[in-house]
Order: structure tokens, then C-alpha cells, then sequence
């Protein structure tokens, strides 16, 4: 059993299923715990209204293990927002792992998290994404990308099929098969599985 | 354009996934509202843990159009409360749509929501959740079962299937295709598709 600590970097405007969808398996892996941060302590609006509580501020998060950072249409104002991406960064650089799901890793980009990494994005929003960050190798063909301690997936539901690849990487397939079981979901165990490229004229 | 207004059902101790995979895929469609509802307004403990606002307490309820209710570990004490169970009686008889997913469908029998309806629900739970009602045809091996106004779905990330084809049922498929590529979501349109069933040794 791991013991692994996830992060959540809740901001106004994160897309509920981004976060919700990962969450759900990682929550159901014996050893995980998640713990949920904002720009302050309270309810953050997500994109579809509903309010989430982040129980902790973004600047109570030290020694972070493995943080999961959401898209949604928040991410447009913070990704011109000094501040918040200097916060980021500082996180970032502090954690074990470092995960995103759609547009989240356009605020990675942002942040110069990803600078010499492989990434993707969302593939609706790929040329904003991609438009961030130094010397980043974008993918606009993949479900998600693992490339050594970044792990970064395409729109919305590739969140979870990236989130059952992270809990085999770290825990083993049965790990992740039992997660996927309990959950009812069939996940694209192939990173290179992704027909909304092509849909979205990018493959 | 649909006018649709969406109540969920929050409950302590309700599953994340369950809520938030249906709610991302009406929530992108066009003339879809979503509020929530808990017992009483404020943040409701998920079963993972993390808390959603309750915007709206079940007693302001009135006039209710589509409901949505999940499963969860929560589901287990309410199936036994008579206050609850009145209260989700009366909010579902006025609903136009009641609709479930997992365990929430335990709830809608105990409450005597499917009598005389057929009805599916969780693969792991079934034999609990079936345990309820009166003249409900429980469907084994299900994605989710349409039956009439009521719209119950098998485990957790059935629901996304259900609320695709729920969308397909309101608005035609264009539109539920258009909700599931913003969503990058490959969805299950065969109700009947369900390999858990199998696993759960109820096929």
C-alpha cells in the first residue's frame, strides 16, 4: 500500500469533472489521501457554478506529494496572473508529482513547470495551452502524457484515464484495475488513444 | 434549445463522480441549469471527503423539473430514514424526470419511487439496493435502465453514460454528441452494455 498525499489546486472557474474524475479513483486506492487548496480557505465557484470547499490555502501547502491542478475557463485570468503563478511554481517545484488535467497544464506552461517536458492539453483549447512555457514539447496526439515526474492529460475525461495510469505506475495494474471495478469505468489504457484530436484538426 | 432545470440531491456521505460526471455533460448543454439541494443549505461532506455547497435546502424545492440523485456510503442511513425518505418522496412524485445513479437508486425504493418501474443499479451493491421497493423489476445487467420518467444508471461512471443518452432523449444526438466531444468523453450508447454485472457474478 502507498501512502501518497494528492493536492487539489482548487481556483474560481475549474472544471468540476477535471478535478471529480481523477479524485474518484484516487480516492478509492488504499493509502491515498486528498486534501483540497484555494487561493483562500472557503467555497471556490467551479465553471459550472457548483462551489467546492478548499479546506486549506494555497499557501498551507508544504511539502506537497503529488499535486492535481484542474483546467476550465479560470485558467484564462490566472494564466496572466503573476501572482498566482509564482505560487504555482513554488508548489510545483515542491512536489513529488505534478499532474494536470485539460487546460491545467496550460497554466503549468505558465508557470515554466513544463519547460522541457512532453505535455498535452485540451484539445479544443490546444493552441492556447500550447501557447505557454520554454522550450515545451506539446503532443497534440494523446490522451495523456508521462514524461518522468509530470503527468499531463487531454480534455475533461482524460483525466481519468490518466489517473488510472498514474495509480498502475505507482501501485501496480491490479491496484488500478481494482480502482476502475469499483468505479464502473472502462478506461483507454493507451496514451496515444485519442480521437478529439483529429476531431479538433490536430491530427 | 431545451430550458432544463437540474436538481441534485446532495446528501453527507454522497459519492463525488456520481454528481459530477452526469452534471459536467448537462451543464455544457445548452439550456441546462444546475442547482443544488442538500438538508439544510451549506457544505455537505462527500464520501471522499471533500465538501459541496448545498445552495438550496430540499424544502425549497418546489416545482422541481429533471432530479438527480447519487449513491455514496450516505445512502445507507437514509434508506432507513423515514424523515428523508418522505421528503425525497414528495420532491420526486412532483419531478417531471427522476433520475439516479449507483446507490442513489436504493434511495428512489425505499422511498417508493420505482414501484412498478424497472430500474438497475451498482453492480457491487445490488443485492442492497434491490432489497427496496415494492413490485420494482431490478435490472441485473444494465448500463442504466430508462424506464418512463425515471432514468436509474449502475455504478458511479455509468451516470456519464445515462446522462449522454438522457441528453440524446431531451435534445437528439447531435447534441449529446456535441456535450461528449467538449468533454472528450468516448460514451457507451448500448443501455445493455454492462461488464460488471459479469464481474459482480450477477450475469
Amino acid at each position: 500500500m502507498s501512502d501518497r498525499r494528492v493536492a487539489v489546486i482548487l481556483f474560481e472557474g475549474f472544471e468540476l469533472l477535471d478535478v471529480f474524475g481523477p479524485v474518484e479513483l484516487l480516492h478509492v486506492t488504499p493509502g491515498f489521501t486528498i486534501d483540497y487548496y484555494g487561493p483562500q480557505r472557503g467555497p471556490i465557484a467551479s465553471s459550472q457554478g457548483g462551489q467546492v470547499v478548499a479546506e486549506h490555502a494555497y499557501d498551507e501547502l508544504v511539502d506537497p506529494d503529488i499535486i492535481l491542478v484542474p483546467g476550465g475557463y479560470g485558467t484564462r485570468p490566472l494564466a496572466e496572473d503573476a501572482e498566482f503563478l509564482k505560487q504555482l511554481k513554488t508548489i510545483g517545484t515542491a512536489a513529488n508529482l505534478v499532474t494536470s488535467v485539460c487546460t491545467g497544464s496550460g497554466l503549468l506552461a505558465a508557470a515554466g513547470l513544463l519547460d522541457s517536458y512532453r505535455a498535452t492539453s485540451n484539445k479544443l483549447a490546444f493552441g492556447w495551452a500550447s501557447s505557454f512555457g520554454t522550450d515545451v514539447e506539446w503532443v497534440s496526439t494523446a490522451r495523456w502524457v508521462h514524461d518522468r515526474d509530470r503527468w499531463t492529460s487531454s480534455g475533461v475525461a482524460a483525466g481519468m484515464d490518466m489517473a488510472a495510469a498514474l495509480i498502475a505506475d505507482l501501485c501496480g495494474t491490479d491496484v488500478a484495475r481494482e480502482a476502475t471495478v469499483f468505479t464502473e469505468l472502462e478506461v483507454h489504457s493507451d496514451s496515444t488513444w485519442d480521437p478529439f484530436a483529429a476531431i479538433h484538426g490536430l491530427a
